[in-house]
């Protein structure tokens, strides 16, 4: 199976109550890919600049990911500054330098036309809309958003909404798109308009993922210590679509389990700055985090 | 099994988006009570005025609960008065009489003295020392706090930690009183000075229950619809130990479909106002959302 994913790639400089960390590897599109990379070797269409390092170019190969779509174009690579609150929860933006981002096209080449699984991350839709012309029949179709389309280009969101099979957004977001208060009614709202799938994020709280008539809630893994949460929801994204991508059959027991790989995912991404802990990752720490999940939430019959 | 509780019976008026209720039946020990009824007759130690309702006095007895210990007193039963937020969880609280509350002092009777089971609802911190003075040797004692005793009764408070086998309290409070951030290492604060048992209640967001070395999570019940919140978190509690009162043993299996049993009651409870849902709920349909419950956070295993 293929994955194509179209987003970001930057370099965040960060700052958090455990420490700071300037120009780190970031951008949804890379926490999305290498989150992927630990189920298969995913196809990443984004623009860099001239500065992109060939260290960090070789994070990304070393990973299997495919880099045939990363442009490289004059001048510098998106790059955001931010600072986290001690809740390691609200954060202010100190600066955001679109740079070579923000004339981004995304073009897939022939073969990447024809992926099976595609991820749109969370840019204008207009450009989601774009590359949606650009494949023929994948199988399976997910965007992310955010509340600034809703705000500015609502139009060519709700027909990106129309068009994938999949929508991963937060509560808010979602409240906002269908104007219900209650998740349930809201995440219903959206599957009558088309994606068969709505994963509703909830940060720190996990998330709420509705495929066809079932509802599954999966926690975030509950942690000793969060180091930087930069990502976190674009991982929780990556390993999820990595992992549903390889699976034979797309139900919900496939996508239920694909949820708690997301989240595992992560976990691991926030107990550390950038990507360090994604892209060191080990397959025999996902399994055994994934025991501990699935302990968490594990209860036994009732009798009264 | 006996089980006591020491807490508030109120009057409440509440208002939030889907209406209006003027001295509608409230307080801790109330919902927690009722909750508890489904498995059990509580034992209620309370206070209210003279002009407590005889039809809510015979809500209370209708669903069993003993009211040798409730005392009336000369003057108003302790009112409160709030108006949610939209969002149904952010609230201000518009007026609060404590009226014949405010010098109540719990007195437990010869054979409440004996029982199995107490909790001490969210009053004092030296209230909830002087009832553990008077009982004998029960099998598990719980208490319930809030942030207002940590800002000025931490002493008693923390003696009252260090006395009871199990505590509930929200995120912020578990960090208020340990300094740690993470609820993970808060809680393991917490069993350090005491209590086997941690509940730390997340409101919309779920509980995290830590008994011994046992970490489980609880999500609360996604609904299309909240009505009214107030005493989901002594309804939860309730629910909880009511249960886990006529348990065989008091193990991690148990405390964990305890922990289950209690969100459902809290899902129930703000379902409805005031005690309307909770008092006129029918064992089948716990039963069903129970096996709803289950099926929520439910995954299979992997094979990567």
């Amino acid at each position: 199976m293929s994955l194509v994913i179209v987003g970001s790639v930057a370099y965040d400089s960060v700052e958090t109550q455990c420490g700071k960390r300037d120009n780190a590897l970031g951008g949804s599109a890379t926490f999305f890919s290498l989150a992927a990379s630990h189920f298969l070797s995913p196809e990443l269409v984004a623009v860099v600049g001239e500065d992109f390092a060939a260290e960090d170019r070789a994070i990304l190969e070393h990973h299997g990911i495919g880099l045939d779509g990363l442009k490289v174009e004059a001048g510098e690579t998106f790059r955001w500054g931010g600072k986290y609150h001690e809740d390691m929860i609200g954060r202010d933006t100190l600066f955001t330098a679109l740079n070579v981002f923000e004339h981004f096209k995304p073009e897939l080449s022939a073969s990447q036309r024809e992926t099976d699984f595609l991820f749109l991350g969370n840019i204008q839709p207009e450009l989601q809309l774009s590359v949606l012309d650009q494949v023929e029949r994948p199988k399976f179709v997910a965007a992310d958003t955010m509340n600034l389309w809703l705000d500015i280009a609502r139009p060519a969101l709700e027909d990106v909404v129309s068009k994938v099979d999949g929508l991963f957004l937060n509560d808010e977001e979602a409240r906002q798109l269908t104007g219900e208060r209650s998740v349930v009614k809201a995440a219903a709202a959206i599957r009558a308009r088309g994606p068969r799938m709505v994963v509703v994020k909830r940060g720190e709280h996990g998330a709420l993922t509705f495929f066809d008539d079932d509802m599954f809630f999966t926690p975030a893994f509950p942690l000793e210590a969060v180091v930087d949460p930069t990502g976190a929801g674009d991982t929780f994204a990556g390993g999820f679509m990595g992992y549903l991508a390889v699976q034979p059959a797309i139900d919900s027991d496939t996508v239920r389990r694909a949820a708690v790989v997301g989240s595992i995912l992560a976990s691991f991404c926030v107990e550390g700055f950038s990507v360090d802990h994604v892209a060191s990752l080990e397959r025999a720490r996902i399994v055994s985090r994934y025991e501990e999940f699935k302990a968490l939430t594990h209860v036994g019959p009732v009798s009264f």
